[in-house]
Order: structure tokens, then sequence, then C-alpha cells
């Protein structure tokens, strides 16, 4: 029996120049189409009939680049829609758009900015369209204010509690507005504000409570997000024991451990906010 | 208000030797454990008397691999009982387990035997266990037996069709188990080479086919699998154009390109299989 | 018959927080150590009396760092120093420095500034020390200034000649200095600027030649640089024929293309410098 | 001053099929190209009169596949030749190649055995042709015999000796020829078997030693081959103590660590073996 299923290209890169009289803008996007609908056929008998080719669709990213990008969130509204309202068999998209931060040198000349990479993920039906806007790869460090105990000991406890460590994070967020239609660029960065701020400001006695923190501020910054999910690993820096060389250590020297880590994930869901229909996947009992 | 969230220890890497006299053996595995349950309490205030730390989680996971590891999925029930049935706070554990592929070149000589890993992920509510297995970077290539055509065409369509292509995927599957107690090692066995002997079988009319051909026969061989869901990017491999060199090209010379790519998810249900519980998510509501 | 050999501790990551009254600084750091020297018992009989354990390098730069780090280039003169000064059969040291840019949010509070790294390579034999300073990652990109004709064109030409197109690299770059005091933040911080810079405003006719003036703005501005390395990867950007959906495409809608790339790789010398010496290499004779 | 330099077209990948009555058999390629010869004036004044371009560098990989691919070592020495025999301004050629291994499922069908992929690196300046083979991501493992003691000890040292330990490595191997013409497939597999054999019978005193017996026996099975370089990173396997839990641990239950790592990096050569040449690389003065 088939179950829930989908297809699309992924990962088309696209630049698009934006050459003004004065200075010229880029954006540089990775985007990916997932399509979903009456797609039984080609599962089990091959014909393809209902299915429009991974090809088509990559085209069609590029056709519509050239009239312009602009958000992502509205690019990506721009393409969901359009893959559902011209398909008959083509029931929801979703797309999902990685945007890669560049500094401007000169009129002409750009740096990439970074590694913290914008997310969007467009989700349309037919009737309704759900954004989810995020962020990835934004590293933040304590290094102090941060303490942890208090906590359960058992058998295979040897953590001693503490009073002052490095606190360390990657942060992945994704938050999902309740309108679909919005000056994007404008709420992307007061999340984001609001996701550092807090990071910055908060004396933690737990990675969860910074998390719920970080999620707390989105809602109350920005109106239009319903639901803030975050995945922070833990990056253990680790205080190193100079003792058998004679020396002291005192909140100095730390060795940044690669694995294993603490991965805490949760979310900060506001009061009243509408039900997440297919904001986070095109499964809809999800 | 604090929705869904988990906590756990990531990428816990454990390497267990078991020195028979006539040969060793062993399992090198990367655990990452999840817990959820009664955690309010660290997020809202940052009191932690109901966190199990992490810290003690990775451990444990050392400490139970003393008694022997055993097959992945033993290894996780073990773990995921453990976490939920002594500590009180801990409602919900997931485990989830790489494990990495050794051939033996002697009695105490190893080499790791490709990129292919076994999957598993265990997760335990305190009555019931649900068992997912899988495999991730198996990667297969047909030279012939590939068409595809009678696609729609629309306004951006410019692919050709064609009655012979090369058909390459990387294969990451994942089954659901109806049951939490079973030869697991024979049963794995099963469906990896229900997997890979279908996709060499199987004349391709759409990579979704193939999916299907491929979910079904797991379905067939192992009857305790419930469900099965395969995420395969086509790795397109282009027919290179000599005509410019004065050289034709029968299909020799291909261009396998990295980005972009087609990407085909689907699921395939038994029916009358039971509900899936929380088998792929430590959220209920999922 | 052994050949050049060296062995040591590679990758030992070290975060350094200096607690200062006003506001906390930190330095990470990724240090490798290499050694070579009279180590020919250890491969042939594996007599290890002339071993320094790579155990204890690891140690070392973490004891080292407890005095404080200053720059990666100061701090790579005292490791190998020390290294080479402390054991007779240690005859030869390099130690090779990533340092990992932060930002400063607040006093306590930083966040990670990019995936440029600064590199920094330290050779000492007991009497002389090279240092070789450099960065990787910068990512660049010009939408205009760039042509590329006038080329050779043979039987497998298909290149058409262009006047206007995106130039787009990832330097790494490496100088050598002919000096080993300086004030080594202001001369890495005048080379970054001059590689920038150069790139800014070059209007190029190949990528050797951005490449020649990125090398020789290093020297003009950085009198204690005796040559410069650089390797460009040609990170092509093709236009997208949009004409078969009816659309023109000004110079608006490139594919950034991942594989296969132009590599350039070249050298800057300054005329009369001095020799490199082990600058490059442990090995002697390269 | 310009210095030593080179371009070229890095990381065209090729897959050729040859489509045999009984069976298919696929060769699957990364073939990256380095030039270099009278190229000062495309670096000083962007001329490029002399500059065969990257575009028809890969354009050439792709016809010359169209004629069979055999060994990488013949297809590298047939494009080096032709480069450096077609082009005045070209003096020296470089041709590096990565294969990837494939098994065969079916006569059509193919699986890719693992992340083992064989090197060549083929150099040519008009006269003479070096050829160097190697393999990389060879990853090898003993639960048993090795020792490593008797080591410095200073003040930075707090490493016990060991009789017993587990010894790891990711063996990255290349072996230089004094011929250009060979049996390279039986050479290849030669050279293989006596580097595994030889990690696999050795009893370890450090892993130095076993770098030296591993390439002396090289020297010792292939007679074409002058010289062998090995980096041996050492991936430590720390045993965990289990003693807080009240667990004995007698060599069971291990913690593979990620970073640092010890590297080994060592030559073993062949008394009154030619001179390297420009085997290593295209500047002649390495």
């Amino acid at each position: 029996m088939l179950g829930p299923n989908n297809y699309g290209k992924a990962e088309v890169r696209v630049l698009r120049v934006d050459r003004g009289a004065d200075k010229h803008e880029i954006a540089d996007l990775n985007v990916s189409v997932a399509l979903s609908g009456d797609l039984a056929a080609t599962h089990l008998t091959g014909e393809n009939d209902n299915v429009l080719p991974t090809d088509t669709q990559k085209n069609t990213v590029y056709a519509f680049a050239r009239d312009g990008i602009g958000s992502p969130e509205s690019f990506g509204l721009r393409l969901a829609r359009h893959f559902v309202d011209s398909q008959p068999s083509i029931e929801r998209a979703r797309i999902g758009i990685e945007k890669y931060a560049w500094d401007q040198n000169d009129r002409h000349s750009f740096a990439r900015a970074g590694d913290v990479v914008d997310t969007t993920a467009v989700t349309y039906d037919g009737t309704t369209a759900w954004v989810v806007a995020g962020l990835t790869g934004l590293v933040l460090l304590n290094t102090t204010n941060s303490e942890f105990s208090g906590f359960i000991v058992d058998r295979y406890t040897t953590l001693a509690p503490t009073t002052d460590r490095i606190l360390a994070t990657s942060v992945d967020a994704e938050w999902r507005y309740s309108v679909d239609d919005a000056d994007w660029p404008a709420l992307r960065e007061f999340a984001r504000q609001a996701l550092v701020g807090k990071f910055v400001t908060t004396y933690s006695y737990s990675l969860q409570q910074t998390l719920y923190q970080m999620g707390q501020a989105v809602l109350d910054e920005v109106p239009e997000v319903a639901e803030v999910r975050l995945s922070l690993p833990n990056r253990h820096h680790f205080l190193v024991d100079l003792a058998p060389f004679g020396l002291d250590n005192p909140g100095e020297v730390y060795f940044p451990a690669d694995r294993p880590y603490g991965l805490i994930e949760g979310t900060v869901l506001r009061e009243g906010a509408p039900p997440p229909g297919l904001a986070w996947s095109l499964r809809s009992g999800e």
C-alpha cells in the first residue's frame, strides 16, 4: 500500500544579480522543491502522466528568478503557488530555500559573510500557504553566567555540579508564521536579534532554560510568529587539568570537544496560536 | 508555552571488543540518546531536579556495553527501557544507533567495510517499545533498464524522453517493525537483500516505481515489517555530447552531476499494519 | 631505507579565555605539532627512547596556553623552540595553527565570525625559525570587470570568449616572512586587506592575472613578506539559457556550479628574497 | 617576480560504461589536470595566447574517455602526453585521478564498494613520465599486538606505558614507480595486499615501526616501486574507566576519539632508486 510520498528537485543553486546604476546586488540561494499529489500511477505502474519532471522544476526556478527574487519567503510563495495552481495532479508543494549571506566590498564586489544560513520553508496546498523561516549555523559562546547543578544523581553519574562553565552552541532555529504576507526581511531580522540578544543576557541554569528564553524572546518581539523550534547542541568546553604540570587553571584553558555532545531540542508556542497544518511537513498527519 | 521537547547525549562513540579464544569480534557504534518527560521546570526556571545529565547518559552507554552489545536493536531496547524505567521524570526514551561495518582480516585484525551504515531507532514510553531499522549510504547504479517518458510537458519543460538511461541512487531506508523481539540481524539482512535485489531486477519507468518495488520487496520478504520509508536521490548521470569533437557517444561517457538532484521519497505500508505510535518520533502528535 | 619522516599530535583544539575586568577575550585555536629528528630506531626496531609521545605534545600545548597565547605566530614560535631546544633527539619542529574568528557580542559573549580561518605555520631547526601566515576560505565574487578571451583554440575547444563574466573564488593564501619577530597581527591585517582590496579593484583578463596582482599587493604593502603562494579555485557561475522559456537573460540569472572547477595556483616572489629554507616543509630537500 | 605556477581543471567527474555482450563494466573517475609552462604573459598582462582553457581540458578528458579508459595510470599517461606534446606553451602536465570502487551485482547493476579510493598522479615534462599510485581511506584496526613504552618522559608527560592497546589508522599511501609502462592493475593490487598484510601481521611497538614495515613490504613485493610515502593518523581508542560504576574493563569497552590524533608520516626508499624528478610535484625544486 502506497503511503505518503513526495518528489522534487533538490539543491537548485541560483545566483541572481541586480545590476543597478549605483551598485549591484546579489541573491545567492539553494532552492529545493518537493511536490505531492495524485502520484500513485508512477509508483505502481511507472505511468508518468501526472509527473512534472524534476528537470522542469529546476527550469522553473531559473525562469522565475528572471523576474527578480525579493525575499526567499516571497520567492518560495511564488514557486509553491505556481506548481499547485498550474498542475492538476500536484496538490501540495513545499519550497525549501537556503540563503547565503554576502558582504558588499564595493559597487560590484562581494565577500561571503560567514556560515550562518537563512532558511525558509513554504508549503501550499491550493488554499493555504504556510511560511516557516529560520537560521542554521549560528555559533554562540558565553564565557561565564552559566551554571549546571541540582540534577539527578544515579549509579552512573560522575559529573560534578558547576557554578561557572562555558556555554556554547550552534543555533538551529525555525519559526512558524501565522501570516502569509509580511515584511519578511524585517521580521527575520527581529527574530535573529531576539535569539542572539537573549542568549547574551540570560544567566543560564541549564541549556534548556536558555532555549526557552530564546524562543520566548522571538514570540515577544515578533507578533506574527506562532511557534519557535530550536535545536541546540551543547558544545562542551572542558577545563583542562593542568595540575600534573604544577599549574593551576582558573577558568582559562579549555578543550572544545567534538563528540559526544548534549543535544537540547524544544518548541515554544504562542498560546492560542493557529494549528501548524502543513507548516512543518508535506505529510498531513505529521 | 512550552511545546514538545527532548534532550540527550548525541553521538556517543563506542567500540566493544569480544576477545574470544579463536578470534576477536568488534562492534563499532555511534549511540544517541534522547529523553523526554516531566521537564518543564528546567525550561521555565532552570531547576534541574528532574534532569538526568547527558553526561550520565553517556556513562550509561559505556557501562551497558560492558555486559555486551549484541545487535544494535537489542542494545537500544536495553538502554531505552533503563532510562524510562529507572527515572520517574523520564517518560519516553529514543535511542538512535549507527553501526559501522568491518571486515575481519585475521584473528584480531579488521578493515572498515565501506560506508554503508546500519541504523536503528528504538523508542519506549514505559509500556510499548517501537523498533525501526534501516541503512544509509548504499549507492546503487544500473547502466540500463531505466526509461523516463510520458511525463507532463509545460512551458518550462526542456527534458527529452529517454528509453535508456543510467539509474543511480544512494539508498536511505528505514523500516518499522510490528514486533519488539526478533532475530534482528537476520531480519536486517533479509531487508537489505530485498532492497538490493529489487533495485537490480526492476525494469524502471521512474525512480518512484523502483522505490515502490523496493519497499514492497521488504514487506514481502520480512513479515515482521509494517512500513518502509525510502529516500532516494536521483544521482543524475548525463551523457556527454562529444559531437563537437567529431565523436559519437553510444551510451559510454557520462558526467555524474553533484547538484541539483532529484529526490524521491515515499512510504510503503502493509495493509492492516499497526499504527506507528512513537516509532518515528518522540513527539506523539507526529 | 628510511627517508624523510615526522610525527606529532594533530588538531589539538584549545580555547583560551582572558577574563579581564572590563571584558573577556578568547583565542580559539586548532594546533598541530610535527617533529623530526633522530628517529630511525622507532621505525626500524620499535625502540622509543628518542620519542616524545604525541600525548605529551598535546599536554605541552595546553600548559603553554596557561601562560597566554598572544598571536598564533608567537605561540607557534614558543612551542617550536620548546620541542627542539628541550629534546636532544628532536631536530626540527613545525607548528601549524588554525585560528577561528569570533565577534564580541558583549562583555562575556561571542559569536563565530564566519568561516575564514587564519593559518600559521612555524618551523624551527634549532637555529633558524621560519614563519608563514595565511588564510583559507575567503570567498570573493565580482559581478563584472572580468573577461576571458584570446586563448588557444584546439580540436577540443568549445568555450566562447567573453567580455563580461562573474569572477568568484575561495582564496587560500600563504605568505612567508623574512623575519621571525614582528607585530604579527598588524602584518596579517595588512596582508588580508591587500588581498581583498586588489581582488576588488583589478579589472581581470584572467584569474592568473588577478592572482598575480593579489600576490604583488601583499609584497607591496608588507615589506616583511618574501613570498606569497595563492591557490584560487575558479568558482564558475554559468549564465542560464532562458531562451527556451521565451526569456532573455541579460547577466541576471546564474548557475553556480560545484564541479569541475578551474584551479589556479601561483607564487609571487620578492626579488632578492632569502631562500625559503624549511618555511614550507619539514623536508629540507623540498 | 612570478614564481612556480600551474593551472588546470580540477575534479572532472567521468563515468565510462563498457557495454559488453555478457556484462557491462564501469570506470568511475575524478580527474584533475594541472599544467605549467610559458605562462608569464597571462599572469603579468592578462594576454591569454598561451593558455589552453580549463574548459578545453575538461572536454579533452571526456573525448579521450570515448576511446576507453583502461587503468587510471594509462589514462593519465595519455592525457599528460597529449597536453604537453600538442601545445608548445605547455611544458609540464600533471594528471591526478581518483578511482572509486564498485562491486558488480549483476550483468548491468553495481554497488559502491566502500570508501577506499585508488589514487594516481602522472607527471610528464615532454621527455620523462613519472607515475605515482596510491590509495586513501583504508581504515585498519588491530585489537591487540600493539605496545607503546620506553618513550621520553618530561615535565609534560602523563601517558602511561602500555603493553596492549588497540592500533587503528586510516592509511594514506602513495608509491612512486621507477617505470612508466607496466601491468598497472596487477602492481597496484600487489602493493595493496602488501600494505594490508603487513599491518595485520606486524607486532607493533610504535606506529612508526608499523609504517616502516608496511612501506618495506611494498618495496619487497613490487620491484617496480622506488619509494613509498605513508601518512598514518593514529586513531586513538581509549579504554573507558568503568570503575566508578563498580565495573572492571578488561580490554572490552573503548572510546574512539575524534581529535586530537597522532599523525605519523614517513618515506621508505629503495636503495639505489632513481631520483624522484617531478614525480611528487610540478615544481621542480620541490
